[in-house]
């Protein structure tokens, strides 16, 4: 289109959106406010000094534009000063999955091409394991929380905190085209290796600007603002620990990192440190919920976001009945991640909270700036009746432009300008999403569609029954054919009779149809989940198959 | 650098940062809020609608990429359509600033090569006259607030409501450049003709975005967020309003157009219409809360934004001691306009109001992603200790390129990188900017620089002073010298020694010194304002400049 192209006058300066910039603000809002992880707190201008510090300490290291920089630790103020600094210098940062199996691990930081390695003691082993495999390392720097120096083979160019301290706090950092890559991570995909997704300078100060936007200006859900304490719960190898941290620093929050998860030192902290916002996986929730902390701990101050999973309506109730302002994210690896968050009008903000479980336990609204369409399969966008299903797709400015050197896996992300999500669901007419399923979990069964994850949800409302996970199975007549894997409560002895009649209610309520009931009920001890906690379907699978053949 | 640039696989959808973007939360978050302007309201779904038909009937009057539509209207419901049809397809929208005279506005008509002009029957004996100077101009859009048709010679393609009522309400709006300019407008210069700023999507997106945050994150200036109601009292044509009618549809917050300011009017609305929040300079807040609705009206919901020009420690005292919150802004039509902006930290939102005063009187915090410095004569940067001054030099993502089709002076505006403000500027250990002077209001005295701004802020203190103006006048000994032009309050007499009486006080406590005491203070009935209701001191100097050789 013939537009009319802005034509910048001499010295005039064109602002690249790089991550550099989100520092600004933070430092002068709230310069006093601190970074705290264990023994260690600082404020605000000692964040910008040690970010200056960290990459002075990579230069020296050889890491230069375009390089890749792997990070393995658990969270901590290292991870956050590695956000910055890393592409802040025009280098890739690499969250190393450390969850994944060591040949996943291997196999991703050779895909990566990582060039340094920032690795905690607790992964040292790991990496000597590795360290033959990843010919392109030049050197390894050591995350430690101890004095005590671990003994390793590698080629430790020393420990993170005294090389912090023997390099400058001067540091230039330069423009350069904000469409440079500034994070890399890989998702478990159900088949093959894991795939690698790319994030540029660009992409992620705009999520950053939407989703400060998005948590602040909702009276509805007001999640993060700036004199919030923020704590995060979900791993910050996991997309960005779901971009707060950028979100955080560029308010100037006070931002607590816990380390390695406990449960009870999470509720510690949350009480020591004064947090009042976190987020994490429903069965981390869950847990930190059901320790002993929190037994006696007021948590109404707590605000939880919650993704990745659907949250389950006991967890719900849970922390509605404890005062806690719940709320429920959607997004994933490829989107960097936010798309939809819980949105509550005037009107729904000042029902009862039990309420607004319901609502809350939808999968949210788009954000500002995501366009967003469920299409089904005959390619038609649905009704918003919340009746209609199909596969949620999307367009905002920050979702991974394919996967890192496999083209041919990115052309199947992304079909016709739409990133295909993979996910099936429904919207209803207040617009508000209602993730159903993986389109590979969903069990089709004569013609019709059955919702493994609401089978799940059904099945775990039985009081004597702690896990639950369906997955189809081929079946000659009906195409496929649900089958429940059950965990009994501790203690408590189930049958299958006893959850079909538990599922009969459903049916009589309109829930489901009679045909979703399983045939197939098996009680097991535990459900295998994946290295970021979700139930692991593909293994089932595995496994369900390799029992049928034996 | 040698980064690694982002590589869209295929298929992959490359965002740009388009206005129409804007358009996608608001009607998700709450159709149902309403647009409201006279005897008309309507909701966000039909905001989308007209939007819609206004792009039709573009089109059908001929106008395309890289065209430029004008509007002369009063703040109202069509101006807002504007503000998202014309540069959604592709057109540029010039915001004519009607307060200029009729031959200011036929210039900036002519320079800006509009195409079609949008106007209201108020504006018609303007563009009458004007027609012959304007042969790009293919025709006129009538816009009018009665159902009675004023007759006008002009080439009227028909009335606005009339021709969007005949319009598809169906309209596709196409990707395209996000570099291209959306909206251009006119400063009005100390010096010959008024000069065009232009800003593209990408920057009023970004804009958009960053102002939200701003205005949503900070407890202590919680402005606007989706529940508050939304009513400028700065007029549309005035640098978009702030940009505050983009941040106020992207979070589907209602909005209340009042059409001619009418003090009166304001407040009736203000009452009824349930506003919470709105912006003016200093002029048009002070009569506000002089009016008669005002004396009886509860004014204590009410947050205020001012900028423009400093606002009056009496205006400040009045709005606290009225229960109103407010807020002070910094920024001018190159930049988009927003700079910085109040910012309480949690101790200081703490404070008595009383004591918030003269915090919140200062021009504020940078906010996120603006580069700010302070630059004295000698090309240093100012130390933060509120003592050293110098001009206000920025970067931001938001700011013109440059002035239409006049290189030369854009690169006045731009030196090395930096957009030179002309503002002097201190800046305080918190980080809080206060604006001093225009560099050309300045008066430099013996070696020594007195603030204009703070003389007319001390003399109007004084209880028989209605409204005064200071400007320098050159004087042989000391290069200039301050002249004070004084409007005595209705029906009180002054004398000079009076006011330097008065004005010795702030000698004694170390406000100013003994020589920035004017010499020479003259008594006048009123002092000229420009178009955007500023103190016109370009006109001030003429006029003395005149009787001194008169």
């Amino acid at each position: 289109m013939n537009t009319k192209i802005i034509e910048p006058c001499d010295g005039a300066y064109q602002y690249p959106l790089l991550i550099k910039r989100l520092l600004l603000s933070g430092q002068r809002y709230a310069p006093g406010n601190e970074i705290v992880c264990a023994d260690r707190r600082y404020d605000y201008r000692e964040l910008n000094r040690r970010i200056a510090r960290l990459a002075n300490v990579l230069r020296a290291a050889g890491i230069g534009p375009g390089d890749t920089v792997a990070v393995m630790d658990w969270d901590s103020h290292r991870y956050l000063e590695a956000y910055f600094a890393v592409p802040m210098i025009g280098a890739v940062l690499h969250h190393v999955n450390v969850r994944l199996s060591v040949d996943q691990i291997g196999y991703t930081m050779a895909h990566a091409e990582d060039r340094l390695v920032l690795v905690h003691d607790d992964f040292l082993p790991i990496v000597e394991e590795l360290a033959g495999r990843l010919p392109l390392v030049r050197g390894f720097i050591r995350l430690s929380d101890s004095d005590a120096v671990a003994d390793t083979s590698l080629n430790s160019l020393g420990e993170y905190e005294a090389l912090l301290d023997a390099a400058s706090a001067d540091c230039d950092f330069p423009d350069f085209d904000e469409n440079s890559v500034a994070t890399t991570f890989y998702t478990t995909g159900t088949t093959g290796n894991p795939k690698g997704v790319f994030f540029s300078h660009r992409q992620l100060v705009l999520h950053t600007l939407n989703m400060a936007t998005t948590l602040a200006a909702h009276d509805g859900v007001p999640l993060l603002r700036s004199q919030d304490v923020y704590m995060p719960m979900t791993p910050m190898f996991h997309v960005h620990a779901w971009g707060v941290p950028y979100v955080a620093t560029l308010l100037g929050v006070k931002q607590v990192y816990p380390g390695r998860y406990e449960p009870n030192r999470l509720v510690k902290l949350y009480r020591e440190e004064g947090v009042t916002f976190s987020h994490g996986v429903p069965t981390v929730l869950q847990m930190v919920l059901n320790c002993d902390e929190a037994k006696d701990t007021d948590l109404g101050r707590w605000k939880l976001l919650t993704g990745g999973a659907a949250p389950t309506e006991g967890l719900v109730r849970q922390m509605s009945e404890r005062g806690i302002g719940f709320y429920t994210g959607y997004g994933m690896s490829e989107t960097c991640p936010l798309l939809s968050l819980t949105y509550l009008d005037a009107r729904q903000a000042e029902l009862p909270a039990a309420e607004q479980v319901a609502l809350r336990m939808r999968t949210g609204v788009p954000i500002p700036l995501v366009d967003l369409r469920i299409v089904d399969e005959a390619g038609r966008e649905v009704e918003p009746d919340d009746r209609g299903v199909g596969e949620v797709q999307v367009r905002a400015p920050w979702l991974t432009q394919g996967y890192l050197r496999e083209p041919e896996k990115g052309a199947e992300l992304w079909q016709g300008g739409w990133l295909h999500t993979g996910d099936v669901a429904s919207i209803n007419r207040d617009g508000v999403l209602q993730i159903r399923d993986r389109i590979k979990d969903v069990i089709k069964t004569g013609g019709e569609w059955i919702s493994s994850l609401l089978l799940e949800s059904l099945i775990s409302r039985h009081p004597k029954v702690a896990n639950v996970a369906v997955i189809g199975v081929p079946d000659a007549r009906w195409d496929e054919r649900p089958l429940a894997l059950v965990v009994p409560a501790a203690g408590e002895t189930l049958d299958s009779e006893m959850l079909k009649r538990h599922l009969a209610q459903f049916v009589a309520s309109g829930e489901i149809n009679k045909w979703a009931i399983p045939d197939d009920i098996r009680f097991v001890e535990s459900i295998p989940v994946t290295s970021v906690g979700k139930v692991n379907k593909k293994q089932i699978r595995e496994r369900i198959a390799q029992s049928a053949t034996l």
